[in-house]
């Protein structure tokens, strides 16, 4: 299966969004490399929203990390055109709106690394950072990635000399 | 106008910097990318200090976060030699100096996203986490970039075969 | 000297790990690029934990610095095979794990600074951020690095059209 039938098959659907956000875009690309913004823990009307270790527990934040994840993939999405041109997850830096006392973010961040992999297989494989900060609007969780996209064949024409 | 033009324009001034400060650099470059480093909210003699939501209100806030955005043009000026070389900016990770309670992080950045727009235009759009965090020396915002820089004729001769 | 004997030299040892940590990999590569996942205070036996500036002095998180940065060297060896391979250290993020009020952050980090510059010299220079946050596990110090890496001949070949 492809990134986009195994999507499918998970039950999830990314459907494309709008890039531009006014001040900031949701993923840019430099080279083939796909950087996306920060994706917090929002998905169609449900906010994950709290600190991590006393508002939420730990299942309620990997739920949050989920959301977060398929955020990243729907910007990449939007700005590829498709899942099937992702050559492999690079890196993701998992930022968790933790209380004072919780230091179990990795576990928070696991849920989305699992998701990734599910997706991409080992191709989803990343190197990551899983740490505690404030993320925005009292959000749960933020997740950033890095993606590498596979060249198509006109970007490897022109990189030929003419 | 150019990138160099407009920054006149707006009244400000980028005076180069001596990039090594001893145990870092202030700026590198890994093929047509530029990596600042963390650029915090000083200029000239002004340094803005404190807690964002406790000893600093938004506004202050703001105006931190448009001096670390001219800090890493700065840096990559020093680097490339003028920012009419900087195809476009790629990445900003906003850091802000939060007291507890405060998470209006992407407001405070903002200022410094309206900034690049307002210099390099469309190609000033990135992508950014915008998180609360302990920046270094109680400083108000500190920010990292990564921007695109053009190649030169130099560097597109030496990617052909010889 | 290489930067391998000059590690030796200084009384390091820089083992392989196994890159594959289950849901993520100790580094990933892109291109030329090598990106860490955020490596812990933890060496041999020796974890170095706790809240920098209450249950750690400067001291303790400078040797926690330096454990993380011989870390990331690790996995970084451990994906290309020698650290003779590195061509620069590009940028590296440091977070302290830090107590209310201690925001001598890049005092911490300065000293996987040093050792960076120890062992690769003027190459190991990087751009840098080291800023406080809650780490994993009450680890001391995470560091997270992106080195670049010489071609080999081999990619060099590749590159040019068949």
């Amino acid at each position: 299966m492809t990134p986009e039938e195994k999507l499918a098959s998970l039950g999830y659907s990314v459907t494309p969004l709008i890039l531009d956000a006014g001040l900031l875009l949701h993923a840019t690309r430099s080279g083939n490399l796909v950087y996306t913004s920060g994706q917090v823990s929002v998905r169609d009307d449900l906010a994950i929203k709290g600190k991590v270790g006393a508002d939420l527990n730990l299942e309620q934040a990997r739920e949050a990390a989920r959301f977060c994840t398929l955020n990243c993939l729907r910007a990449i999405k939007s700005l590829v055109g498709s899942l099937d041109r992702v050559a492999r997850i690079v890196k993701i830096l998992g930022m968790v709106n933790v209380a004072a006392g919780f230091d179990q973010t990795p576990a928070v961040i696991d849920a989305g690394s699992e998701l990734l992999i599910d997706i991409f297989g080992e191709a989803g494989k990343h190197a990551r950072s899983a740490v505690g900060m404030t993320v925005p609007f009292n959000f749960a969780v933020e997740i950033e990635m890095i993606a590498e996209i596979h060249r198509t064949a006109e970007q490897e024409f022109q990189m030929l000399p003419q």
